[in-house]
């Protein structure tokens, strides 16, 4: 990352698609990762190796990932429930692999029907198989409801800081938070991201994956990058959120996000008008989904220039 | 400001009402005033005195000071274009008077047909009639433009500094920021605050009136709160912007601002319960005004708590 300050991890192909019932054409998924990688994005999160009979709209992630390995400096993330969805990922080929870890123990039973130490073991076993590898994917855990849950509504941060911990333990190369629920806002952002770095340090965890749903998403990303975060997840058009998070919708904008990060002189690498003509790809191919953003409609500004 | 840490400006009564043609009835302007007082609102902008041939929506606004004026603990505010605005605005008896000054001379030609010259003896000769008054009213100048103008494109954060100097010469209590096309970027914020700050002394800058026309509304209130800034306007709903700035549209939505920052610990005074409620009062009075906003529909986090 020498070229660019900030990393847009793309997460509309799988967070966004998940949450929308139409499936959507493996050509078009293709075309749409194609266009992106164009317009400049180095990491996309193209799926998620789940059970067609939970999530058909990911069935054929395999293929997904297959095209998006072709794509020149691209690095190919999935996301994996569990210890057979991280063979299936291992397999494809994927080179970055991401299992999400309910702080709230209740919201993982209802999410993955595991509870903690379950899910401590599966990620354990995970960590011994992506060892096993001749070329390892890169392995992560992602803190989902780090910053409240619907169900349980306000989350320990001693649980947080326990539990990036125990992951770390367990074996993943990195951790991540997650606002699963739109509850995150800047205070709780920084103070989070400080205890979390001051445990497992400030190299394993470089990510967030924030939420727009209260509206609060930007100044949250703005809060997490002046702690030193370098990699923000973001959705095309905002679409999408978490399906099993009853009330919590909407992802963070990628075209907004962007221009934020361009505007306030923080390098992306990414091309903001290839990135705005992606849309079209989605609208074409799912006309009933609204597609959010103030950039697409509001222009940027007079004058702007990328850095 | 002993109890509060943040004082939120309401402007939907006069920056809002002045982008809608409808002309609400004098009796919901003071009505929406009062709710809003009661919601715990400290200073409200409830009208502008400017010619009614200009703004025929704003013809009543000596009535609604004259109402406002009886709501205990309520700083009421207007806005001003010019001397003789300023004349009225003593003369209703409003606590605090605003003049905008374009730091964008296009800009201030268009909106208020001054150049900056003509403008620096405008504001001077307010400050003279402002300190003739046995009970002066709190006398500012926004400096409108500051972050970028529609017609201009980019705009001097040297003319900024240099603009907010000058009107401090001529009299002002005090200067503020705003963005008035809506072009500002956080890292911009921190940026131009900080010059302002050393240029005219920290307690002579309080306050920023920031746009959320490119999604970037709170991420620039943060940035502004961390250098210090403690007025921050917003407007209910949403509604309003600039009308002689082409393009530019969406105020900071007031019930998103005051739920990020009681969820940040700081507090506003506000009843954010009370607050939603005075939605009402517009969306009755103004059934085809779109009222933005996340947290009327998100609803605030589960266990969430004012401060």
């Amino acid at each position: 990352m020498t070229d660019i300050d900030i990393l847009v991890s793309e997460v509309g192909p799988r967070d966004g698609l998940q949450s929308i019932d139409a499936i959507l054409p493996t050509a078009v998924k293709n075309a749409w990762i194609k266009a992106q990688a164009a317009a400049g994005f180095r990491e996309i999160e193209v799926g998620s190796f789940v059970p067609p009979s939970v999530l058909p709209q990911m069935a054929d992630t395999a293929d997904v990932v297959r095209a998006a390995l072709e794509l020149p400096g691209l690095d190919v993330a999935v996301l994996v429930p569990n210890l057979r969805g991280a063979q299936d990922a291992i397999e494809s080929g994927a080179h970055k692999i991401s299992i999400p870890f309910s702080v709230s123990e209740t919201h993982s039973l209802k999410n993955v029907r595991r509870n903690h130490e379950q899910m401590f073991a599966e990620v354990s076993k995970i960590s011994e198989l992506v060892a096993q590898q001749p070329q390892p994917p890169h392995f992560e855990a992602g803190l989902s409801t780090a910053f409240g849950c619907t169900i349980e509504g306000p989350v320990s941060e001693d649980l947080v800081v326990a539990s990036a911990e125990r992951l770390m333990q367990c074996g993943v190369a990195e951790v991540g938070l997650s606002d699963t629920t739109g509850y995150a806002n800047p205070a709780q952002v920084t103070r989070l991201v400080r205890k979390v770095q001051a445990a497992v340090g400030k190299e394993n965890i470089n990510g967030v994956h924030l939420h727009n749903t209260r509206g609060l998403g930007l100044a949250n990303v703005l809060a997490a990058i002046e702690e030193g975060i370098t990699t923000v997840d973001s959705s095309l058009g905002g679409i999408g959120g978490c399906p099993f998070a009853p009330g919590a919708s909407g992802n963070i904008v990628t075209e907004d996000l962007v221009f934020m990060l361009e505007a306030m002189g923080l390098r992306t690498g990414i091309d903001i008008d290839k990135l705005l003509a992606v849309r079209n790809i989605l609208s074409t191919a799912l006309p009933d989904e609204p597609l959010y953003g103030f950039i697409p409609d509001a222009g940027v500004p007079k004058g702007f220039q990328e850095q």
